[in-house]
């Protein structure tokens, strides 16, 4: 069985127990021929893969009525399959969902590491620094570097955990803010366990 | 009297009770022959000002060793002048910094509105969403727009409101930002006012 979660700068197939990436430019979906179970928040992407019979899009079995309607796909799958989390999903985005006794109380977007990075940068090249994520937050900075970091992460830090959840960390930035959140699970494959779970209700 | 600001992306000028701002790219110090009194925070701007006798830089007269090397002057100089206080400076970046009881406890580094706009668009063109400064900051969102607003604007509400001082809002984006921060005081002048008691140490 092939999986695959398409993002705004990837797609990420899980093949049995392997998973790995392709170019959401350049790679064509056409040249897979087995059957292949989808979730996409890249609307050029989807439109693809909508005359590709072999692809099956796992967005049209889910009740999408407790959400909204523009939330993402990725995002409405991971809280599926929760029942008290904060899930922090570290990609191009970075989406904070939180999930209370199997309720979805809401999330936010914030920017992910590397869009981050970007943007600091064209501010002013002063502030082009890598971000410490050891950063100590318990205390504010006095060094350019620690005060973008403390800008960035901090802020994200605190209002993680003034949830009270358990903290579940996915996508592909998951182990570099594992960095910063110490007390949280890291659980990479948590969409591909929550696509599973849905094909079961084809 | 002249007083200059020089930013990243501007002078702003105060010629007495006026003030008003040219482009830091493509003004020319050399047309004003009156005398300036200058800070800035742009080493482009601040090579040229170098050769020209009546722009005096009024960093010369700060004690920088209680601050950083790196940090912002036009962030030392509003220090500077605050006894207890959060000053939220709102221009391309946002820089807040905390001073209790005249003493200066450190401060970091936030994108500003325009540079946090340009990142959520450029990480997908579904998040080009103008920032609800309005938001509700106690209730999770459940929509596209206030999922990127909470991101950017809620975070940063929480951290500057945990340090219990009173709020300061300055920068050309201080108007903006008073929508989110209701309790703060607007001082769009604080920098020129901590500047002219600089030209008394002269």
């Amino acid at each position: 069985m092939l999986l695959c979660d398409v993002g705004n700068t990837s797609y990420h197939f899980l093949d049995g127990s392997r998973d790995y990436k392709e170019s959401a430019d350049s790679f064509d979906p056409a040249t897979i021929t087995k059957q292949v179970y989808f979730i996409s928040v890249n609307s050029r992407v989807t439109q693809k893969l909508q005359n590709l019979k072999n692809w099956i899009d796992l967005s049209a079995v889910i009740d999408k009525s407790i959400y909204y309607e523009t939330m993402g796909i990725d995002r409405i799958v991971a809280v599926e399959s929760t029942q008290n989390a904060v899930i922090v999903d570290g990609g191009s985005a970075i989406t904070v969902d939180v999930v209370r006794n199997g309720v979805f109380e809401g999330g936010f977007i914030y920017p992910g590491i590397n869009a981050m990075h970007k943007t600091y940068k064209s501010i002013s090249p002063a502030l082009e620094y890598p971000f410490n994520l050891e950063l100590n937050v318990e205390k504010l900075p006095k060094d350019s570097q620690n005060a973008i970091s403390y800008g960035f992460l901090k802020l994200l830090y605190s209002e993680v955990l003034s949830y009270g959840l358990p903290i579940i960390l996915t996508g592909g930035d998951a182990s570099q803010l594992k960095r910063l959140f110490k007390e949280a699970k890291v659980d990479k494959l948590l969409l591909f366990e929550s696509m599973k779970k849905l094909i079961i209700k084809l």
